[in-house]
């Protein structure tokens, strides 16, 4: 059956010309089969922290704007070789730049989301047997300006393209065969799931599974694109990978828990003793939005009469930075003092339907109470419920967790 | 005096990241001064050829289209480290690709010509105190391809913009601090020239001297563009270069040979017993200018009853593919057999107003007899008097007629 397939290739997957060739003799594959192709790559693994070497030896705080025109480079070197490598094979192909696409973007550089993608040269590609080889992760403002999509980009590009063109699935070729029920080099018993929901995989990915960026997978969730995720160091013809799914393709007898899911790149900030008047908490948040860092898990606690203790986790590498914020802000709103930990790791207990079992939460807490490690911050969504524990406990964590809910078997 | 120059850094210039802060200082001197300044600039010595392995890697013949699109990252880089550099020292500045310029040229991919540059954006940048840092040797095609400009492409753009922006000089950096009599690598009397014209410049540079390409010095020359070749290795406030002057700037007590030029990439393809009716040379030539390959030299000698013998040179690089050419070609025209020699070298006597003084030709070839080195072919123009000799020779020919012309005085 011919099917119209969006596939990205992250940088590990193109990360040496052996690679390359590999996928493109995956691509080639597909196009005998007779699937229609578009492909997403990400720049060859090292690149991207080459070229940030570089900047960084020239400037400790470089423009964004000529970061992303910097950054940009890579990924059109990858998206080259690609077609150049199909071109060997005999597959038709032709390289595009971001901007020729073009895949139009806000001008927030080094962080930009994408408004709109033009769809009419590639389906002009398709037609006439082209594939179209797309270098992910960048984009044009509305000035011509080159931007980047920031963490994640390369898989919000193919997801946004899948939509775009109403492909029938969108493969994210990675390191990794599928989702897992847990971190296989942490538990060596974690299982490949053939199925995870849409919304298992957003926390599962946000969480840190590292597999998928929670941007592509909530642009996949709205515009209904299927996703699989699959291996590009397997032969394509012999796996499966995992397919994400709505809620309603799962079957009725679905396990609670999906997975386990950890993040050891992880640090809190608490503001302590703020004064408890209404709209503290966006005073809080606005200056850290404003720097485009991404704040996760956010908890506030009645303090002292009167006052309140806020307290939110956000990435380890935007710590400094936010501390630096923080400080600032709580002077401002007369604040007791900001403390701050950047050694946490978060651990969450992922599954569709938890919320109905609140034995979950019970199991959890008591594996965890069993193993010694002690909780810090508790907080629950539909589908999950996260602990952030000491770093030192995360790997620990992982496993007394996956043996509590019996995740080895299927 | 506050003046408008356009300056190119060719990749030697900006091999590193301390040469690019170099740059960068030699550039703030010139915005402290009052200049408002233009920036060319090329890949990072080396990248080039890093990129050209890769794609060997992968293919034999790449599509010329990918090639561009891979090879203009390496100017992507360069143009913004050198920004990011500039405002690391206070000086605005904007990168901007040959598309966002755009720099429009025809669709000859790894050869383009250039049709237009738009300096829109460059002049609002120059009113604001921007420096504009633009890739050279990159353009876009009219359906938005990337090209490059092939051979000297960055002087190209460099020499292009200049005329665009009626620039009050185009300064040109290298690794060498400006036009010598004579390749001081070989010859240790060489002296550097203070001026050259025009014309004596387009015949040092085309015939290897390698520090401007021929086809930036034409564009100088029709569109009056001052030129001056300095060093990016020496103090910029410690050196004038060599100016390149019009014809009628030139003192009227000049030396008739301004210097001696040379070049060992280069081989001979001859045709020989060709039919000698009209339109052959251009049956000849057709399918080297279609596969955009340049023809230097060109000799007819006429050969038995009839028939005639056709010489030509081409780089060393476009050598294999050109003789392939000719014994296409020559089976069609019913020519005897087609001979080639890729161990040549040429050497030039290079001087204005030479022509009324035959004087000239009796001396070199007088002195490259003494020097018992054998002429192949000889070819004059008004300026100029180019042989043809076994490439062992070279250095030995480029020193006897440097000594022959005395031109170690000044």
């Amino acid at each position: 059956m011919s099917r119209l397939i969006v596939q990205k290739y992250g940088g590990t997957s193109v990360g040496s010309i052996e690679r390359i060739n590999k996928v493109a003799d995956n691509i080639k594959r597909h196009t005998l089969q007779g699937d229609r192709v578009v492909v997403v790559v990400s720049a060859m693994s090292g690149r991207t922290d080459e070229l940030l070497n570089l900047a960084a030896q020239i400037s400790e705080n470089p423009s964004r704007r000529e970061m992303d025109a910097l950054l940009s480079s890579g990924e059109q070197v990858t998206s080259t070789l690609l077609s150049l490598a199909l071109h060997h094979r005999n597959v038709a192909a032709h390289s595009y730049m971001g901007w020729q696409i073009p895949i139009n973007t806000d001008s927030s550089h080094t962080a930009a989301r994408i408004l709109s993608i033009n769809n009419k040269q590639l389906k002009k590609d398709l037609k006439q047997g082209y594939v179209p080889v797309i270098p992910g992760f960048q984009g044009v403002d509305a000035n011509n300006n080159i931007t980047t999509l920031g963490r994640g980009g390369s898989d919000t590009t193919a997801v946004a393209v899948a939509a775009s063109i109403k492909a029938d699935e969108c493969q994210i070729y990675t390191d990794v065969d599928g989702i897992y029920t847990t971190d296989p080099r942490i538990e060596k018993q974690a299982r490949l799931l053939e199925k995870v929901t849409l919304e298992e995989m957003l926390e599962l990915a946000r969480l840190g599974s590292k597999v998928l960026h929670s941007r592509s997978v909530g642009i996949a969730a709205r515009h209904q694109v299927p996703l699989r995720v699959l291996s590009s160091f397997k032969d394509g013809a012999k796996q499966q990978g995992t397919l994400v799914v709505k809620r309603g393709d799962k079957e009725m007898e679905e396990t609670i828990v999906a997975g386990i899911a950890h993040s050891s790149k992880e640090a809190k900030i608490s503001i302590i003793g703020v004064p408890n008047t209404p709209g503290i908490a966006a005073d809080i948040l606005r200056p850290l939005s404003e720097e485009n860092i991404e704040v996760d898990m956010i908890v506030q606690n009645a303090g002292a009469a009167g006052t309140t203790d806020f307290t939110f986790t956000v990435s380890r590498s935007d710590y400094k930075k936010s501390r630096k914020l923080m400080t600032k802000i709580s002077e401002k709103l007369r604040a007791a003092k900001v403390n701050g930990d950047d050694t946490i790791a978060k651990v969450s207990v992922v599954g569709l339907g938890m919320k109905s079992h609140s034995g979950v939460a019970a199991t959890m807490f008591e594996a965890l109470a069993a193993a010694g490690i002690n909780i810090q911050i508790i907080s629950t969504s539909e589908i999950k419920i996260s602990v952030i524990v000491e770093e030192n406990y995360v790997e620990l964590a992982v496993r007394c967790l996956h043996k509590a809910f019996n995740l080895h078997k299927k």
